[in-house]
């Protein structure tokens, strides 16, 4: 069990890491996180996501709704309870839901780590120079949703764990696996150090969507809607594209990777996720 | 050829619709509607916007770089060009691009006249219910790049040439062909009229969606992430779902809508739509 700790003072030092909200998203948090919302928070404190939570910061009419998830927590966070108004007060901005929480990244996993030794199927994505956080965030809950073993980031691509990409990504950001390849990394080399089929998608790519093959172990590439993928990686990889009609061949990259997705993982969606529960219909 | 029409004055009676352009967001704007940024003003005034444009406001250092696609009218609109400090003044927040326009709605198309009849292929997009404006401009888009012939809209989808939800459409809403049913609008009627197979999206549907047979004629209808479709209209039309990963299956309507017009608009792609210049390849 766990007893709630009710807060008064927006000053209160136990609730620094919820000060300054949106200037705090720019500048970082020093290995924190922050959650916002019910549904986010409940993933959290489940055992699909890999991080610890160090506090949660509720309106008191919340309580009730999320007691349960807070409880089955082995060692449950301190929960701080505060009214809307003393949080919009510490954030710097009004918090209607109020629901938040302080997540800890932990130390970064390693990339390869992350993926299963062949001859085991595996989905991963790679984001290369993707520097919005709404396509972050959609690609993080299209992988979740399509059940993509992990999702690889270059340097250039930014947090997945930045508040709105978050949100954005209804919470994927924190159960699907992800890790930071090092500035200057090889795409391709490390899809051929993980017997994975590295797959660029690209308007101009060579071989049609919809006609590729089963394909058991995936790299998904996908770059920046503007300048695209690397030419060198894209002379090098095997190149796919999503035919679309003429005179307005644009899709958002987050709707493009989710297609993507959809059309790679079919084979993956029947292999139980056993952090997430047992598969559709099991 | 046009000659463009200096304005310092933000009070100018010219400016008028460009005032308040928040505010103005909720009030509506009597049969007119604001285009932002040079892509969606040269979709405006192309050939595949059925939309005529009252005027364009530009800062002075936009009109080189536009004075093509305006040229390019016919009987081009005014053209007026204020400074940007004049132009945030008039709108009520910085307009950092420097391009605005003016649409004129006009009067509402019939629903049944956008759809080819039988036996041309026809693929039609169907919003019930879909209030989020960031929603309806990704699936103009997803439509438009599948070459959707026309997305309806039930009485309570928001308005496609909402400002955000052009935006957010990439100017999608200015070139789909779409209309509104009246309130109540029977759905399933109206794919019976048109010849077209309704196909309710869904997560509890019971066909899957990568099994769906080529679908010449065929209405998709999409509903809220939260209710979904009624289910009145559920147990009588195909319904089909995304089979996902356990634990997470949420996608955003959006991205699924893309997933769904993917897979059904293959066979439509490769027909010249003319107004956007010939098919692909061709």
């Amino acid at each position: 069990m766990f007893a709630p700790i009710p807060i008064d003072d927006p000053a209160d030092p136990r609730l620094a890491p919820y000060t300054a909200m949106r200037e705090r998203d720019l500048i970082g948090r020093e290995g924190r996180f922050i959650v916002e919302g019910a549904v986010t928070l409940r993933l959290l404190l489940s055992g699909a996501s890999r991080f610890a939570t160090e506090s949660i910061l509720l309106a008191p009419e919340r309580l009730d709704s999320l007691a349960d998830a807070i409880s089955a927590v082995r060692a449950p966070p301190p929960v701080y309870l505060a009214a809307k108004a003393v949080m919009s007060a510490v954030a710097g901005f009004p918090i209607h839901r109020g629901v938040l929480a302080v997540g800890i990244r932990g130390s970064a996993p390693d990339p390869v780590a992350l993926v299963a030794p062949a001859p085991a199927p595996a989905l991963v994505l790679g984001l290369a120079g993707l520097t919005n956080h709404d396509n972050v965030g959609g690609l993080l809950r299209n992988a979740a949703a399509f059940g993509a073993d992990a999702v690889l980031l270059d340097a250039e691509t930014c947090d997945p764990l930045y508040r709105k990409a978050i949100r954005v990504s209804a919470g994927a950001a924190l159960i699907t696996p992800f890790a930071r390849l090092p500035r200057g990394a090889d795409w391709l080399g490390l899809a051929d150090a993980l017997g994975l089929v590295p797959l660029a998608l690209s308007p101009g790519g060579s071989e049609t969507l919809a006609d590729l093959p089963a394909l058991p172990r995936v790299l998904l590439l996908l770059g920046t809607e503007g300048p695209g993928l690397p030419g060198g990686l894209m002379a090098r990889a095997r190149t796919v594209r999503i035919p679309m009609a003429a005179g307005f061949d644009s899709l958002n990259v987050a709707t493009a990777g989710a297609i993507a997705l959809h059309h790679l993982a079919r084979p993956h969606l029947h292999r139980a996720r056993p952090h997430l529960g047992p598969p559709p219909g099991g």
